[in-house]
């Protein structure tokens, strides 16, 4: 089962990469493209509707301002959609968060905080974890490496001193 | 020459009825239906794809929330599009106002105040009198009795006074 | 497989019920409880630690103003965590919003609509759906439900005009 | 049928050139020229009132902070006036926005996003396309080729893959 | 010396009535009247015109929403010009603040309180009492009195307690 | 009679500058110093209270943040007080604007634009204007100024065309 | 050692009480009064620099609007000072929010949520406690005694369900 | 006894720090390292549970987006909390505010400015000054020299001026 991963603009891929990125690190297949919704409004309505068909588990959606893909997608199939508000110039993505998240009854859009496209691709991962218990191992194991990621800057901060560790950063 | 009136729910109606309602004091033909972007997608490009053929010369459309219907439509027709943002409970509509203005480069929403569904028709009406010497003459009228309203308010003002006036009121 | 349904205090439930209405709907199963992330923190670790042992597939936490619940199971379990952010007296639930949707890079939450608890529940289901072929169609169906009152409200709306319509509502 | 673009600053020409640039590559002809609401008020007056006789369809009208002249143009015309809010220093263009949007009932300004200026230049165009084949055929060519870009950029993600159109870009 | 205390529409009469009282208390001559910048523009321009040979000294605008009455007043007098921003229904007088505070440089308006026409009025005198010093000792008294009024609160909570006080509310 | 000009800081000055540089031209005199509300007290208090019979016609106060200065010195004296919120690092003024606008009924405080210390040496020059009729002639031939500065780039726009325009900005 | 209550206004007194009722209830001694930043100025000033002599530990000062009570008493006093935001009409406590946490280097305010006077009286108590045995006894108890309410509504959730649950809320 | 300080994660060090080295020239010792609310949940609870044992008097948490670190801490501990909402790319550190300051009525804490881990470090000192009168005498000490610092300021503007004063900083 795999990933769909869109973005209304190759703006978006920057940050939308990240998202790739971590599935890629889990081996969880993915197909990453652009779709418009206000550019290509037919070609989101196909991606859509044969999402499930082709063998998409999760769709994530990144977009920015008046950002009406995640939103669309969500409309056409019943696959979970994760909505990714990308950060904008004037109003930070306030706007995309606000386009993506505040969706009618009846559609919702799991929304993840602006330009958290990381995020989306672990969410992903954990919905695919709910049946497959390798997922599972990596996403705790991931999980675990946070903790540890922490733990060894504690180690070092302690070690250090907060102004030695300050200047090494 | 019509005008395609459209929101995304029934309760919408209460505010986009002002649209018709102005349109209809002038005479201007329209049509007025429900079209959700997330409920009826497909009504919704379809609508959008036909509209010109079907003899609309402009289209209005309100939507609250994730207030996806103005911009997609916009995406389908080459028509102008009217965004009506609809006024929400938690965040009183700027959701919807920035769901229909911050459209990106190359797909325009003309989008008026919040709840501004008789700016709407007004806007749609001074679209037609571009090219329509009679709903121009229409448009100047009712600017003209605006003003005439405020005068006679300013008259009444000026004959009781603040105080009597606030009592009428 | 069980949906988990918490919220930080049973002033929540008036909306939070709207996520257990719809699972019951489909039969989904799910335990509702309140798990208070800062008047029953212990329990919230309890609560996450064992949420997949227990034989949860998804967590839905709902919580208003500074929001920690849905963030605060989403960095101890690795299910897929949804968090409803409450409407808020004075911010009206732009301080839940933020609160939940915001995460770190790490430890994603999928946030959904101020008040969308019934989103919550199509979102959890959805989830479920992506194995589980009936809720798959259960969901199908509900979508197509919703598309079906919306063009009986067009028909009305076609009938007896948007005048009268308005006076039935 | 000509449109007038009027700024209330010099500073605002980098932003409003684009609907400027638009209109040219349509053939659209424009007048271009500075209006400042509060520096040249009987100038603002005279131009409006003036304006549809010296043979303007269409006002495109950009200004940022305490934005007013799109409003003001609007109070004296009855030409549908389009508004650009200006992205501004401190308030990032929600100043402007809220300026021009919020306009009372009666007076509506046609209003784009932030900064929006190409978009102004396309919903004028569409304006004038209501009754001019021409221009409706030039839109929806230049509808067709955003949508071709979308389909190169995409041919290109999926021929390179996205790490070296990253690189690329 | 007088003050002109004007305002966009009768529905902000509730609120810009309290500038009229405080002058009225104090004896100093005032005229309140409507002046709308959207639906009497004309009207605001010889207002404002006209302004200090008809003995104006201070002018008080009110306005809510797209709140251009301030500012285009201030267009065209020299006259000090202060802004009173209306409360409105959906963003609650934010417009209006940004719309009449936001003003460029060259132009200002002496901006109060989101609905502050008391504090309008009390500006207003105190603009006058610089060149006068009768409205100077009004002022003192009044400063004084407001503080009064604190310290009779401040005797009865030390004398009832403030359970008591809060029955007595 | 004199203008004070105060500022919370001397990371203040380059924006508070204005205001003196504006009433320089004009030879109004003033005086300008430091008075911080949180870190020198007693200096605000004795500033407000000595401030008419130093001589001050009008104060002039900027802060940031949670700007307490003009409010307070409001709170003190009768003058005229105006408030220039500087723009801050995080919420770019907003929290200035409101510390500083949103007065209570009985003290207010005449606040100008985010960063606006032009306008408010504008503004107080107006003040003084009001019995001064050399300021008052200053005053009209600074706004004729603006307006011819502006009709000096409608004329060079109009020569060169936007395009020249724009090289040589 | 006891805590100092202030507000700006008997109509901040509903909500203010709060604190003195938390802090009644664990028999810390307080003194409850009136103290405006605005109105009397003179009587702040006097207030924060005698309230160590007088014997408080911590000061606790709610304010709305332009809210300059808590950090202008802080800018006096070395004591801990709680600022409590309270909500206002137009911008719902955001204006008292900004006005109080937003304060400079050098003079902290300890904020607390929008009308939370009760955690205020908390707050208070728990610094009291740093050296206090009994009261952090007390503090502890009330933590439990939450913790305990919680648990006795999961109970009641448990045994009689959700439906049953809201029907007797 | 000492003071905690402890963030989310490193890259808060730059501004945490502020709170450390205010601490350290007051010879107040501090324990400063990382506890991440998300990352390693069981150390957050571990660390708030132990923290008045191990002698902590007062605890400084500084987060940034969904900054559920401080709020976390104070549901476990009585110790007081302080808060320092650190400002974050997209939203600026309202999310950051919103989600320390807005806690429910029960888990107070004492929330400082977007950024201000100074005075976070102030606040903890003037916590542990109500019962020491060394740490008290530091912090008027240190008052006062802020006094001064701002008198130096205005002698040297008085001295050499303001465009001096300017060229010199």
């Amino acid at each position: 089962m795999k990933i769909g991963i869109i973005m209304g603009s190759d703006s978006d891929l920057p940050i939308m990469r990240e998202a790739a990125d971590f599935l890629g690190e889990l081996n969880i297949p993915y197909e990453l493209t652009i779709v418009s919704a206000h550019r290509t409004p037919k070609r989101l309505y196909d991606y859509a509707e044969k999402a499930r068909d082709r063998g998409f588990g999760v769709i994530i959606a990144g977009a920015g301002g008046a950002a009406h893909l995640p939103g669309m997608v969500a409309s056409v199939t019943t696959l979970p959609v994760i909505g990714v508000p990308i950060m904008t110039k004037a109003l930070k993505g306030v706007d995309s968060l606000y386009s993506i998240a505040q969706m009618p009854p009846g559609i919702p859009v799991a929304t993840v905080a602006i330009n958290g496209a990381k995020n989306a691709g672990i969410l992903a991962a954990s919905i695919l974890a709910v049946h497959d218990k390798e997922i599972r191992a990596y996403l705790r194991a991931y999980k675990d490496k946070l903790n540890e990621n922490v733990h060894e800057k504690i180690d070092k901060l302690e070690k250090v001193g907060y102004k030695q560790y300050l200047k090494e950063m």
